[in-house]
């Protein structure tokens, strides 16, 4: 049989098709059956007489796989003004009742029933939706950089040490020894900058999280950019810029309410401190980060002052920063290190790294550690590293803000925390 | 400064330009020096004059990263027909000597040597060529998928059960709990159909392998498909097909010799035993599987009957296959699976999947396996899947077997397996 996809119809009246997908929604009426079909392109209703106690139709349950073939014919009042009639339905696969109810608008059950049936919940239009807008944003972010001629790796994820810090990190039994869950591509994205220049990794990243919050996860996918040959951070910041552009523009603008300024404005962390201190009436000086009520302040300064939802926060002070962070070599104890808000949230962070192995060896004793279990990633900037910079987006993280979730789980499709480790 | 790229040099003939690399080689003769400049789009000489014993080109140490500005002169006995005359060196980050030799055509380092200064190893061009092959082949694979109307999915690495089979597999420590990595994202992309239809997904997978080969990692990059409403396994064939040919089509021409026949042949698995044994004159009824004999002879065979470097075998026996794989109901105890040789060796693994939940349960029971672990995957099953399949195809695997690589460490950035845990 040739299959027609519930797109397709408008374009199919007065013929006879067959239709597959889902039975999203059956009611029995009086005179007559409505069938709704879900298939991967939308919704597709069926009218059909009313059927025997005993037909196939009087015990479908919601969610089973149907074929239907029937008439297309023009109704304004149905789902995208088509319907089938004079239609046969065959249950290709019948379900057992499910313990959601699909066909409603939103989806009614609470979150971690949704998680717990996450195979059927998923199946929502709704929160389809949020996954091919993620799946959209990931494409516009490889074909931004695909242009750029950054070249795609992948990297171990199973790590002889802790990449960003000894805290939060997964120990595996490897053969019998010690390894660790990498939380981050960090030094092989480094290294491979050595190789191609300009690289990128989509994969997942993995954080011991021990906290219970909306916010984290103990997996998520990470979307890892690094590039050499910078002048400094501000060529990391323009290739974030046309990044986020491209991954705002890949997804269905009916999703996404928000555009990326050509020229995202930028502020350095102490005139924001200075600003948000003036505004709120705190003295913040010294302070060595923004808190929450800091990044919001700036969003809607961003929003008031340049229209836009989006503000890099540039130089940090170094103590907040990871140790192969770059100084700003104009301003001691501050750094080559931004982050991005959008609508007053942290959104992305990057900066330029070092580059010189004598560099590292110094920022680790500054900090009281010993270089010895990083050797086998820094002996690589003893042979010629260029400055080089970059950032990482949480894919999640990006799809939570840009959709305003209150919980990162609702835009993950099987999210890993503290207690959840299936499906 | 303005960076021009080697690749752009043709066109600046007579101009004065700012390259930036690496020192890839510098010969110092008599009256003359070469400096050979590596950027990521290529080589560039440089001509300059003697320099004097204290100068920075003295001590000049290869891989150092250099910037050089000079004047485009036409040359067509340099690489690429131009070199940069009347230059001045700038060394923006000196290295220490290297470990291997990058300069010469190809690296003559053992592949331990190679792996264990994999940083430096990679910058040598003809690796660095296989990866960016690998990189041109997976945005083939997702562009033919996009196009195909797929979804591309991100799905969980920790799981709380063995996905293919209880052997192999790395246990980890999650927050007290055990768990595992996960050795495919089998489930998740078949439960994924019943939300998408479609779905691909690019990831690292984890088989604890414990025996020391040339074709084993320890961790691998996954290329998974799947695919509902079909009517058997064909229609997964068919979707290899596509895939394959946009895989091979992205890549550079001059790095690939093959081609995808627009009708791959295809024979059942009984019929190629029957073929193998009466060619080999060996009585083969009866066996599970084809040996690596079997299968360059079947290799050859389609190379001679077809032209073809690509050949599928279907109709696998189940003893063979995983206990997911779709019997064939016309031929009892062989299955809807299939493999895709490619020059007589196994590339891709795929088929079409059981999707009813009552033949999970008796295909478990048939192996002597409870449902009970699988249970959080299989529930799903219940509510109403498509029939469908898919395959995965390992990416170190396709670019070993593209490239004719001996071992599968020669393409793979950073391999782990049973000793090689860094770098």
């Amino acid at each position: 049989m040739h299959r027609t996809l519930a797109s397709e119809l408008p374009a199919r009246v007065g013929q006879t098709v067959t239709i597959a997908g889902w039975a999203h929604r059956h009611r029995r009426l009086k005179s007559v059956e409505f069938l709704i079909v879900r298939d991967r392109t939308g919704l597709a209703q069926v009218v059909l007489p009313p059927s025997a106690v005993d037909s196939v139709l009087a015990t479908l349950v919601e969610e089973s796989v149907v074929e239907v073939t029937g008439r297309v014919t023009a109704n304004p009042a149905a789902p995208s003004g088509v319907e089938l009639v004079d239609a046969s339905v065959r249950v290709v696969n019948p379900a057992q009742p499910a313990p959601l109810d699909l066909y409603r608008p939103t989806l009614t059950a609470s979150l971690p029933t949704q998680l717990d049936h996450a195979g059927l919940a998923l199946r929502h239009p709704a929160r389809q939706r949020v996954f091919r807008a993620g799946a959209a944003a990931v494409r516009g972010f490889r074909s931004t950089l695909d242009d750029l001629g950054f070249v795609e790796v992948h990297t171990p994820k199973i790590v002889a040490s802790a990449t960003e810090s000894g805290a939060n990190v997964f120990a595996i039994d490897y053969f019998g020894r010690p390894a660790y869950l990498a939380q981050s591509p960090q030094f092989y994205k480094q290294t491979l900058v050595g190789v191609f220049e300009r690289v990128y990794e989509v994969g997942p990243v993995f954080r011991a999280e021990p906290h219970d919050t909306v916010r984290h996860l103990a997996q998520y996918t990470s979307l890892d950019v690094e590039l050499g040959f910078i002048t400094d951070h501000r060529d990391v910041m323009a290739a974030l810029r046309s990044v986020m552009a491209g991954m705002v523009a890949a997804i269905d603008p009916s999703f996404v309410d928000t555009e990326v300024p050509e020229q995202i404005p930028s502020v350095h962390f102490v005139d924001a401190l200075a600003m948000v201190g003036k505004a709120l009436g705190e003295d913040l000086s010294g302070e060595p980060d923004l808190a929450p009520a800091h990044e919001r302040w700036l969003g809607e300064w961003a929003k008031r002052e340049y229209g836009s939802d989006f503000l890099f926060v540039e130089g940090f002070p170094a103590a907040k920063r990871p140790f192969y962070t770059h100084p700003d070599p104009s301003r001691p104890g501050y750094t080559n290190g931004f982050d991005l808000l959008f609508r007053g949230v942290e959104l992305v962070t990057g900066g330029q790294r070092l580059h010189r192995y004598e560099d590292y060896v110094a920022a680790l004793a500054a900090r009281g550690e010993s270089p010895e279990p990083y050797e086998a990633y820094l002996s690589v900037f003893r042979h010629g590293m260029p400055p080089h910079g970059g950032f990482a987006i949480g894919l999640e993280r990006f799809l939570a803000r840009l959709t305003g979730a209150a919980n990162i789980r609702e835009v993950t499709l099987f999210p890993r925390d503290l207690t959840r480790l299936t499906p």
